[in-house]
């Protein structure tokens, strides 16, 4: 046994959160694609046939009171908001994240642009006019890219890409919006959002983060930050399962000014009034649009179980552990010069992913695929691996590194 | 025994339809609510547990491709097109209705807008900036109106509640877009596509219409009458199950011209070439957002084997022999002057529900439901009753007659 595989052995053994992993339905394959599709919590297969068989099947369209259907948007919101810096009231689920972004963008874009915005509010802006620009993460994942083209070009503002260094010196009194993306899904780089957000801020602008790869995965602070809005999907380290519906963060001082390019009729103040003419409800509900998708919603629901009890500090300490031990025994099993690390060394700038150039990558994951050791593969040439702390172990890790070890020799 | 339910009787033992009730899981209640949440189909609940627990809980991101989830859209859009009267790749699955509406109406609005814009497509369209007024139905569901008012507001139209029948005196070459809805959610008065669509069509102006009330209970012929773009929902007579997705169909002729203001990675020509730039993909792939949900979604696929060898043309007839029926047993058991049809009695003008005006409808209503009829209550007086013609049947009708004539005796 390698000392690698003994230390691995003596890292699982004192792993706080090794108990969860039971509450997962897992297999001999060492799933390293969390951050793209999170396993299957064990209680969810029982929780969805009674939403189907009794809720859907018996009580029929009593469920939209009896079975909690309607409130399940701010409910499931509820749940979330803990695991990502939220008090109660402040996140709705549903849509896609794509919709959400486009949602949270023209939202903002009309906050900046409204007189009299409060600085106490974390929004100091000037009066509309002036503020022309709406930032986006050039490296975010592309759908928010492509969506905050739109919102741009539906506000009649300029849509300028930047990188999230570069936010910081491109920031002026022409800033309405930042959009960024808090850890990037391509090289797993975490960027500094109480930073950027208090920049965003001096600027006068309005902060909206995507935390599809961090939230579940790391402490994010949305309150003790000031983030303005923020978005994310729930089937990565949240578990949802296949297209789970996102959510959406209002600020409690901004739900006033929420103003929804896409007022549905469950965001209405009064949605069984069937009135005609749109007055908005309080607070996040604001944020709802439609009928919610109520199968998928409630298996997100029973997925958001497996955090009971689990604190998020645990899951960000576990997770920089297994990354930096990953990264060990990279070093030790695979050939000098094979991969290239493109996931930064300081945890203070990495989410909970290792991202490896490789020349080869689209075969060498095939392999790596073939041989129960499950990553993804971003064109042109990275692989990806995805450590999510509720289930997977430093054994998995070490194994992990083994099977690519021998797959590039 | 009455001669009613003897004529009940008869008519069930003559349908051709009544085979299909087995397909669904039912029980002593008659279940008039199927306009607002189908029943459960009874292939679903095995369908959603493989789902889950193959699919997803072992197979993990590899379903993305070998169960087919990543063409699910499209594919499930496929299967609805020929109940509403479409050739295949027209449709694709995928948000709620109000997303969709949005869609539609901010694509119909720039393709009313774009020079050019082919007569022979059925959208003669004048240049862009005359045609500064988009028309909606003012008796729609109330999430049309708001959702048509957000995207009047963000495209920079004026927005005109007409109701269907003033539409074609109100088109003029002002006109972009007419949104309308087949059936009134509230009286059950289905309108003349048709003609209607025709009159917008000479008029240059675009036409889009909500099916959710009409889908899956009366032949829609959108090819055959050259609608332009339209949208429903699937849980009401499709039984997709709560708050399943949506649809959007956009008319071949016209897809390369949808240009839609939510341009997510799922509409990308490329969606995993990652690429800074939008570009859209070619045909309906367009209406494509975010990631789809795939509980919901394929929860839906599965609803709609119920179809299977089922004509719509027999679903319609018996919908108005149903409605038909009812409006009769109403006649013959509720005391007179209790209740007034607020529904057409001319069978082109009728969907599938009756409507009834009833001063103490909320508590009529409730007492209903006590007693095992369930249809719903709509403000401020209105007594609503679905009639899904692939589960319910005669003597159901017969019988939910005479508890209402009890109750209200």
């Amino acid at each position: 046994m390698s000392e690698l595989t003994t230390r691995a052995g003596a890292l699982d053994a004192a792993d706080e959160l090794a108990g969860v992993r039971k509450q997962f339905v897992l297999d001999e394959v060492v799933y390293l694609d969390g951050n793209s599709l999170g396993a299957l919590p064990a209680n969810v297969p029982g929780h969805v046939e009674d939403v189907v068989r009794r809720q859907w099947g018996e009580l029929r369209i009593r469920s939209w009171d009896e079975s909690g259907w309607w409130t399940a948007p701010e409910r499931i919101g509820d749940r979330i908001a803990p695991l990502v810096g939220a008090a109660p009231g402040q996140i709705v689920v549903g849509d896609s994240t794509s919709v959400n972004v486009f949602k949270a963008l023209v939202a903002a874009v009309r906050m900046a642009d409204s007189a009299g915005a409060a600085g106490s509010a974390g929004v100091a802006g000037s009066a509309g006019s002036g503020r022309d620009e709406i930032l986006v993460d050039a490296t975010t994942f592309p759908t928010d890219g492509y969506i905050a083209e739109s919102a741009a070009r539906m506000t009649g503002r300029t849509l300028r890409p930047v990188t999230p260094a570069e936010v910081p010196g491109a920031l002026s009194d022409r800033t309405a919006v930042v959009l960024l993306n808090h850890v990037d899904y391509r090289t797993g780089r975490l960027h500094d959002l109480p930073s950027l957000t208090a920049a965003v801020h001096a600027a006068g602008a309005v902060a909206v983060w995507d935390l599809c790869h961090s939230a579940g995965a790391l402490p994010v602070g949305l309150d003790e930050h000031g983030v303005d809005l923020a978005v994310g999907c729930t089937y990565k380290y949240l578990n949802g399962g296949p297209g789970s519906p996102a959510y959406l963060y209002v600020r409690r001082e901004l739900q006033d000014r929420f103003d929804s390019p896409l007022p549905g009729w469950n965001s209405h103040a009064e949605p069984f009034g069937m009135r005609p003419a749109f007055e908005p409800a309080a607070g996040a509900l604001r944020g709802r649009v439609g009928t919610p998708d109520i199968l998928s919603m409630l298996a997100l629901e029973a997925a958001l179980e497996v955090w009971d009890g689990v604190r998020i500090e645990a899951v960000r300490a576990k997770s920089l552990a297994l990354t930096d031990f990953f990264l060990e025994c990279v070093a030790a099993y695979v050939p000098e010069g094979r991969v290239e690390s493109v996931t930064p060394v300081a945890h203070s700038e990495r989410g909970s992913q290792v991202a490896l150039r490789c020349d080869d990558a689209g075969d060498v994951m095939k392999r790596l695929i073939e041989r129960g050791v499950v990553g993804d593969f971003r064109h042109p040439d990275v692989l990806r691996f995805g450590f999510t702390p509720l289930y997977v172990g430093f054994a998995d890790v070490a194994r992990a590194a083994r099977v690519l070890g021998e797959v590039l020799r």
